[in-house]
């Protein structure tokens, strides 16, 4: 065991993460230093202040990050219309970078050597909030009690806080789920509970941030998206700062019961796993994005976003929000987002929504090409018979010299 | 103009292209063979029988197509989960390689040495019937009348038929909206008209295969969809033929308001077009098949197809179906889907399509290990700090050597 | 034809070229004004100037593009290791943007309202030139004489010659040779000819830019090749400018036999094709940066670059130089770039290069790490076993329920 | 600890192995079971036996698998014309999931529940001998010795020989090279030394199976190679077995200098490691099965192999070959071969190899279009406007409306 004179946790204020700070005071012999971030998990982060100082904690950091989370974490992510095997926004893959900084930055100014989180060793975040620290400094050291101590059931650990006079209302009244549950300005999870039936369905009173479907208004309701850049901007026509964008199409979704999502996805460490997810804001702006782009990218460019898009979330969902190859990533996918400006219209209705209405000032949609009627020799027809001819040589070659493609 | 003795035309036994027979027997002096094909177009085939007789046509080709478009061409492309743009299923595209099949083989039948068809020089389709037409019979000739001749507007088209004495009932009925639509047992779809303005939503008599959300039924509708080798077999245990099942899937997704699409997206000719679908049976398929997948594939096969799909469908998308590297591709997407067997359970309700249980004796999903509780020994959590190391050593050496990834 | 006032042609000064100023005067009734530029292909260009003015024409342009071809085009390209078809190092390809620009920035210039050139309708330099040309100026005409005139036989071009009165001496020299020819500061190529014949081995006497391995010399070349941001800037420590450089690698690869490549390639167009290829300094580059980013990128940086340079030589081959999805892919290749500084040594022997040692500041091979000695704790062997065991989980998983892999 | 009852050790009779069948008979208490492969190492196998027999081992295997080595494994790699960062023909990777399998195979006969192997915990065998294993008996236990004992330096070992009667003879005559070396049919590589300085050129006594460029022949040597379905088949009209044909094209190109690489590679557990590789056959094989690929495959074919390329050859590299994703590829990789038939002539000459003239009965070289000379209306080059039109039109449209692309 290396020695360790001070370590940064991140700190929820609940139950898991008290006990972890005490086991760290005893187990390491070290000071505790406490960071506790609103990313708009919907729960007030300053009660950790008095929890913390409660178990002897002089160093607390309590930030706001959610701006940052949104502009700097969420909307980049964004801008590759990004989707983890087709169907998961990657709500927690994307907070856990901003987590990670924050985490070295704090050890940077506390002088800490070390590092720690309330991950499992079975997850996701423990590698993405690992690899973040390595990456940003990479002679810290990294405390991960699940994979170190033995309070592997719930009994054990609510011992463990009688033993060391841990109160038990620090309990946090999320954990009474019987779901593991994770919220950010993106998204809420679901996990474990009856969900580890892949057969069972999940039951309603599970989902917090959305109406059901069938609860939702009977009438539509609709909105319009202003993009810069490929970032949203505006809500019918009002601007907003990046979070408060986002969390107001978080109530518009939610409200029309927008962003259910029931999954088994692939985990980094090996094994397939049941999670199900509400993202009402994330999937509205997929959808207005992804229209924005229609009328404003070019047809190349939008294919070769769609080509590297699995990539860039695989690279996201396995942690690697700081490496170079994500900014490499980054950096196409940026360049490509100068042009993509513009207004989508949106419909909300119990569970879906649509694109009906897109227009830009880049728009690329050429009315007087495309139209059906004449189009007084904006496109001449005749030019197809050469493209088509030539596209098709190889092939007349091929089967020429007696190549049967059936 | 080259001499042609005798052609095979893709025929609907409507106007467009009963004007068509009657400009290829005047303008090439040759015979026209008639082939109309039923592949869940929805309206009834044989009538253009004696239309074509009316015309003059001798040798007239009525076939059902339906089983094999479904078996042979859409079952193939859902096993990929092929999407293009993100957004469209591909329902136009995948009929035309069928279609040209069928050109060919008639072709080669009856002596034939040109084939026409119907299509714009604009669009798609004219490139996917001859890229397919020369890739299966490498000298056929084509003839593209609405590349060649001047009847440029309806009126023209009308003009021609009083001087020709077409009669003009002959007029589809379908022509009567304002949109140009094109259906098949895996969808239909809307274009010109109002939806030539992007930022104009579509009007809800457009829509013609589901009902609106709005008045979908206030109860939900959940079936069970079975998958063998990666392709639906039955649904709620009843076993159906290929175009049995995706047409009853239209038919509860259409009772659902499921599957309707509206986008602008990027033709192979080089421009962009707006386009309205809908695609109740393949909207339900395609989320159904995802959730057999994510409980059956491997991690890294699963992904390997989401980074080769937005190629096989560019190239759907394109025409090539009938080319090398379609094969190459489907070699190693159906080299996948051995294991994809088992069962889904589908809730539609009101717009949207969610997974909700999914089961397979050929599941990875391993409980024992995935386990939010005590996992007796199956996972040792103590591997993943060696895991995360190893990851995260290149972005140590890196860091260490003073590289900054903020 | 449309109504043409002016065009500005690419001219060489040759035969053809001369042809074709007449010919467009002719057919068109128009003035023509000529560009002729120094890209290194080893030919006085001067004389171009008394040629065209022999020909009547006033606007004569002649340019010195040397140093903007290797730095805004070569250069560029080799930092993404661009090769096309496992072989080609695109000496052609990437010289046609820059003359494309240039023609588009004169016509601007001139006020000329079409551009023309002397490239034949088989070939992939008429695309290059024209994608290039509409992309730079949508409302540009182009005039492709060879694509539209009868003049297909050296006998009717010559019998032109001589009832138009175009001396015989403007006849490019180089023309005598069996073979067509292109020249650049990055390359030599030949074609047709006996090459027409994939079986039939190129002639010793071809070959103009480098000695046959045979005749080299017998003792290797050593030199050190300096680069700072992916580029070459120095030989054996003397700056040179990218011109000079490039031309001095010609040289020492030349001397030594470097560089030679017979190839059968695939054009856009879509017919294969046999090429020979001189590109001495080109293979001295490619081999070298290969060899700095070897020690100076990131693994997965370096993958990635990997997977995509196919696309990205595709393009460049195909003629989209001049394209978004070139500058999206250049801004990630760009991004890569800013670590690769630092030297290569090189060893040039009887046609072979080989990288035979390397070094940067920027170096992230770490011998401490690497070594087969005592490494003072630096890795921590035991860190493989869980790195192997979470990577092989899912491969133990699926074995454990029957699947088998061989 | 884990009780071991029987353990099948990867036995080569050197040193470092016959160490290990002692510790771990003391430190397991367990039976040995050797398995020594001849893979084209270049050593005597059966020497192994006696060696083993001295140290109690009772069950001995010694099997020659030259044979399944080059036909199930470097023959289906070369299919894929796979290179490692550009360089690399992955010699080693390719002979470790065969070693892997026949460990488990014998594991299988022999009832043993563990495998060991003398492979270091830095580098990427371990990887690759585990993973096979793991992904063919998952239950399987893995002793890496290398990992687990203190016997880290030569003077370790020898101390440890003497006080267990290991007689030091059984010290590998290969491991007196300064360099820690691999053979096997396909390559030799050299690590360690004076190669940890990547600055260092290679010493030319390090070499062992080729020639220095600077001794080889003055005069060239010819070859023709014979191609079925991809494979290389005979040498110059001589039939050979597949190790016969590949040992043949060692001592050709060894004899000529052919197929030395030195370069800084990217090892899977994270730091960058130099190696010498001589792969002479290999290093033909390539030149030449690119070279009937280039008459044979379809352009989108040899494209889209060239894009997958390099993710085959790092999941080779990184120890994936008994993976589903590895058959996903070779699926289609083996697709595209079954038209790779031919022909192809090489010159060798002091280091380098040359295509010098390719045919098959398959080609698709049509020289009837490719010719420069009139092709007799075999292509119509009028239909190259159109594709360029059409190609150009997104790029105009763009342009259009103000998008700049300087």
């Amino acid at each position: 065991m290396s020695k360790i004179d001070k370590v940064v946790l991140a700190y929820s204020g609940g139950l898991d993460t008290s006990v972890i700070v005490r086991w760290l005071q005893d187990t390491y012999g070290c000071e505790v230093v406490t960071f506790t971030a609103d990313i708009g998990q919907g729960e007030e982060v300053e009660p950790a202040r008095a929890k913390a100082q409660a178990l002897g904690v002089k160093e607390i950091y309590i930030d706001d990050l959610r701006e940052e989370f949104v502009r700097d974490f969420v909307f980049p992510m964004f801008r590759a219309n990004t989707i983890y095997e087709g169907e998961y926004l990657l709500g927690t893959s994307i907070a856990r970078p901003l987590i990670a900084k924050r985490l070295i930055e704090i050890a940077n100014e506390t002088g800490a050597d070390a590092i720690s989180h309330g991950a499992t060793g079975k997850g996701n975040d423990q590698v993405r909030f690992e690899l973040g620290a390595y990456a940003l400094k990479p002679g810290i050291q990294v405390i991960a009690p699940w994979r170190e101590w033995d309070l592997t059931s719930r009994e054990k650990l609510m011992q463990y806080c009688e033993q060391h006079n841990i109160p038990v209302d620090f309990s946090n009244k999320k954990k009474k789920s019987p779901y593991s549950m994770d919220a950010n300005l993106l998204h809420i999870s679901y996990e474990g509970g009856v969900l580890e039936e892949p057969w069972a369905e999940a039951e309603e009173d599970m989902w917090r941030w959305s109406v059901s479907p069938e609860t939702a208004p009977d009438k539509p309701t609709y909105i319009t998206l202003q993009f810069e850049k490929g970032d949203p901007v505006a809500i019918d026509g009002e601007r907003m700062s990046p979070a408060t964008l986002l969390e107001t199409l978080n109530k518009l979704g939610g409200a029309n019961g927008v962003g259910r999502l029931d999954i088994v996805e692939n985990r980094y460490v090996g094994m397939k796993s049941r999670g199900c997810y509400e993202t009402p804001g994330g999937t509205i702006l997929m959808k207005a994005h992804r229209a924005i782009e229609s009328i404003t990218l070019d047809r190349e460019v939008a294919h070769l976003k769609d080509e590297l898009m699995p990539r860039y979330a695989k690279l996201i969902y396995n942690g690697y929000w700081w490496s170079p190859e994500r900014r490499m990533l980054q950096a196409a996918i940026d360049e490509s987002q100068a042009v993509v400006n513009g207004e989508v219209r949106l419909k909300l209705y119990k569970g879906s929504v649509s694109a009906v209405g897109r227009r830009s000032a880049d728009s690329l949609f050429d009315e007087r090409i495309a139209t059906f009627e004449d189009d007084a020799g904006a496109y001449n027809q005749k030019d197809a018979e050469g493209f088509i001819k030539l596209n098709a040589l190889r092939l007349r070659i091929a089967a020429g010299k007696g190549r049967d493609l059936i």
